[in-house]
């Protein structure tokens, strides 16, 4: 019954529906909202659409997406660019620079090594990474990927590509039980990585 | 933490949250998606919110949307000119198109009474409708407005706004539908047995 919508209503119907989560009632609901709302409220999401990329750069450093020259993060001299912490993306920059207490620098990899999806080294930041480390080598990587398959994937091709600077030390963020969480309520994998990285406590 | 991300990626998060349902997170998940996806992508999403009102009427005769002079609806000779049913939203009118039942034509309202939010009868075309039933007068109106507690009190202004009109039949759908669900989202056959089951109110 798409084809009793107005064309122009259609086409953002479509358009809402590409993105990730929005199914086609969803997105006829968002769609109806604009069009319920004042011309100047859809006419300002258009316009946000059209100008994200124009203004939007990556970082010559870590790869972060900025505004700048230099993302926040790297123009920071009071941060440490000895402690390099490499992530997905940049949402998880944004969580690490919640949690407030990292005090070094991130390098964003822009993805995470999916061969089934057509994601190899060459579609992530990697060979920045690589060049980045031998030109001002830091003292510690740490690999912050998800704790997913395709996480677990590249942390260890990272690892691989690392093992040439012997005084790099590399390390991986924790697996384990979330803070808040209930062990009986934790799957059988995140219980293993839980006890299998027990830290001694005497 | 927002003043961390550039700015077009900061004004389209912003215009993203301002839909229905879009919290802080989602907004700044749909925009990242952007951010990732090709260029093509943003701008198509752009450009169709920018469009949207452009070629964007009123049908003359029962208000829903359309991009042509009459909707769909009202310029097919097949459908009963008689019976008239009248809703809050151009989604109303596909949920009846769907289920595939009804034969008559529509009165959009674009909206429900609500005081509390500034919607008087001033803002639906409440207007409109004594005016096209005084003008061709139908046999029946069914009152399809949603089952809240605004779709009633519609219904009930409408009923004392149409007394007027003495051989006028006005109906109101079956409350088959549970109280404080939305009508659009509502499965054919619940939609059906509403529509069958109406009553007389006059």
């Amino acid at each position: 019954m798409s084809a009793n919508f107005p064309h122009s209503v259609q086409r953002l119907i479509e358009a809402f529906s590409r993105l990730p989560g929005v199914g086609e009632k969803s997105a006829q609901r968002l769609a109806f909202h604009l069009v319920r709302s004042p011309d100047a409220v859809s006419r300002e999401l258009g316009t946000a659409a059209m100008a994200l990329k124009t203004d939007l750069k990556y970082c010559p450093c870590c790869r972060n997406i900025t505004d700048a020259e230099l993302c926040r993060v790297c123009d920071d001299s009071a941060r440490d660019a000895q402690q390099i912490c490499v992530v997905e993306e940049p949402l998880d920059v944004l969580a690490f620079e919640r949690a407030g207490m990292y005090r070094g620098v991130y390098h964003v990899l822009h993805g995470a090594l999916n061969p089934l999806d057509g994601i190899g080294p060459e579609q992530l930041t990697i060979a920045d990474l690589v060049e980045r480390v031998r030109e001002q080598p830091p003292t510690e990587i740490i690999l912050a990927m998800n704790p997913s398959t395709e996480g677990e994937a590249t942390a260890m091709y990272l690892t691989r590509q690392l093992a040439e600077f012997e005084s790099l030390t590399i390390s991986r963020i924790a697996r384990g039980l979330p803070t808040g969480s209930e062990l009986s309520y934790a799957d059988e994998v995140t219980l293993g990585a839980a006890l299998s990285g027990r830290n001694s406590v005497k």
